[in-house]
């Protein structure tokens, strides 16, 4: 069953002002849906970030696939190190490219939605099979203003102190059910942050809560954040740069530190596990190279007794059924996963299969992903990419546009 | 596609009286065939040890399967998990059971099987497909007697010196190309032992060669062998029991050591990795738990910067078949493979896929694992079993029979 040709699609979608440690949600998020069609007539989906530089190598990728066998990984990974923009973009974190597993993965996913679509088998059975039948996400919390500047105020109204981040979290649990709450941080003094947590605790008992500051923190202020926190954080989640800051946090912090920043290839493994700097992992199959690897990261993460749980950025509904898939087939997944889902207004998939009831999706049991493209909202997403200008994900400008002395440069406090 | 039965057959083959540290093989070697048959007429194979614990925990857990779905992997899991059997069997290693492992894997290759033959795939491809077309192995040499007590002498004649050592090499390497060999040691002196392998170096240039002497070494005899052989031996083997052992040769020898015995589940890996004590993973799908854990088991070699091979012991065509999937589809294989294939009279497979050339063999393309059995053979193997006696393997007492003193106990030197 080979590939005949690829379609790249890059969609813009409305998204709020959310905040974080460097700034500022753009008006829009970009994301990069992808269909593989084979010579069957099955086509298969993808979704990935929508930067130009993922774009370009992703269309060089897509140039290459005609004639692949849609069960050939191995010889997608082939195709990905002959395809000249995997090198391309480099990582803030370590300079190094994360280009081929992002490339990589984007079209694992659309090949397994392929295979799963030809074999009349949902996704999770490619992946050895459901040990969960229905995936816990949690609940994503942000402050954020009530409009982009001169745009219309959203429905969820600004959130800048601790009572509108639990009326936030309030609306979101009882909308989507779920049954853990994470809070962005990094955007007021750690004091007020820590103040918002407790508020959490104390409006929701019994609650999973953690707090992701993004490295906006030193080492000493994490440190106290961890005592101002102790007993009442499930973990905390990049409180510093680095693997050998996180470790000193680690060292004296009595919860889990979490992380999808210092870890996020495998090379950062070792380290990370000689200095026992990460008790869990936030796994992402974006990054990580696709679904497959991000069940062999999660071996490891047992084998070495880390715990899993998995990163979300804005994402549409193709990525939602991924990461419910592998999650699902994912024995070692020991935290709900995180989703920026509930922010999101529009999408490219047909409504209906990925719903949240009591906090959690039902795993698709629908071949392949169990998702349909909603090809007039395609069309539409792709004109607004077209229309708004931004080729890049970029919170430090935005928030630059209304804090001029604002440098986004890290860590803050 | 669901289980409607499972069968399972315990056979015995010939095999020659190969020495080892421990004492001699015995004249038959044990296996079982798995037979899971669907209602779709499907019937996926498996081979694992035949050992009695095992064929009962297999029995058991069969009894399980009828209606299990053959791509539900982890509903397999779970009933192993129910086997009351699955602990019955304690690995000598550390007293902890691998019989999980052991019953999940023979299962999981059947299941494979099954899975491809129904979708008309290989197994290579439901393991993400192949990155080789042949799997290469190695030549695997063992020191011998002509005949076992009281028995015929076979067509390999003894081998107790380095002379036929090498004779044993050259015969098995025109035979089947290998491009590698292996000599199970700890059976004559080391030196002696060192000897043949210089002896093979001569006859061999260029070949690799490593030496095995399952632990028949004590730390300062592991080193001395590691300076005699240093700049010979692409690896030096289990030259000496435990973790701690291994890494104190590991910090002398100039060679990576390899192991199939100090490191035989996940729980091993964090202390083998913090002390630095093995260079190379020998892995089996077998005690691995499979072929798909395999693969996650190269990934985590390969982060860790451990190398990748594969263990052996005495099996049939099914066992190879799956072995070289596994292998084909696993990138980081760093090493040819270890087979006791060349030894083997008999088999319950019909001839023709298995075929070594230039010392491979070529990834099967035929649906599921690419081998069919050969009715009469397995009927003929499983009525040896019956008359055998054998029930265990046991190399200990056939060498006390010989010789009274006999401990098998190590190290010996």
């Amino acid at each position: 069953m080979r590939v005949t040709d690829v379609v790249i699609t890059p969609v813009a979608f409305r998204d709020p002002p959310l905040l974080n440690a460097v700034g500022v949600h753009q008006p829009y998020a970009l994301r990069t849906v992808i269909e593989v069609n084979t010579a069957d007539g099955v086509t298969g989906l993808g979704e990935t970030y929508g930067d130009a530089p993922v774009v370009a190598g992703l269309r060089d990728l897509a140039a290459r696939m005609p004639g692949l066998d849609v069960f050939d990984l191995a010889g997608l990974r082939r195709l990905v190190r002959q395809t000249s923009a995997a090198g391309s973009a480099r990582s803030p974190l370590d300079g190094r490219s994360r280009a081929a597993q992002v490339l990589y993965s984007a079209f694992e996913v659309a090949l397994l939605d392929a295979q799963g679509k030809a074999l009349g088998r949902p996704v999770v059975d490619l992946l050895g099979g459901r040990f969960r039948d229905e995936v816990p996400y949690s609940a994503y919390l942000f402050y954020k203003w009530a409009a982009h500047p001169g745009g219309p105020e959203d429905d969820w109204g600004p959130a800048l102190d601790a009572e509108s981040i639990v009326a936030q979290a309030k609306r979101m649990v009882a909308e989507y059910g779920f049954t853990a709450i994470k809070l962005k941080a990094g955007v007021l003094a750690p004091r007020q942050e820590c103040e918002a947590i407790h508020a959490l605790a104390d409006a929701f008992p019994g609650l999973p809560l953690r707090i992701d500051p993004n490295t906006a923190w030193s080492v000493p202020t994490s440190i106290e954040v961890s005592r101002r926190l102790a007993g009442v954080l499930e973990y905390l989640e990049d409180p510093t740069p680095g693997i050998a800051g996180m470790a000193a946090v680690a060292a004296q912090a009595e919860m889990p530190l979490a992380t999808n920043m210092c870890v996020v290839a495998r090379e950062h493994l070792p380290p990370a596990v000689a200095q026992r700097a990460v008790g869990v992992l936030l796994s992402d199959h974006h990054f990580w190279g696709g679904l497959r690897h991000t069940q062999q990261l999660g071996e490891l993460c047992d084998t070495f007794g880390i715990g899993l749980s998995m990163h979300s950025n804005s994402h549409l509904g193709i990525s939602l059924a991924a990461m419910t898939h592998v999650a699902a087939a994912t024995e070692h997944l020991t935290y709900a996963c995180d989703t920026h889902f509930p922010w999101k207004t529009e999408d490219v998939v047909e409504p209906g299969p990925l719903r949240f009831e009591d906090g959690s999706v039902r795993v698709p049991s629908a071949p392949g992903l169990g998702v349909t493209i909603d090809r007039d909202a395609l069309a539409r997403l792709h004109e607004q990419w077209r229309h708004s200008g931004i080729r890049t994900r970029d919170d430090v400008t935005p928030m630059r546009a209304v804090h001029p002395e604002w440098t986004g440069s890290l860590p803050r406090f």
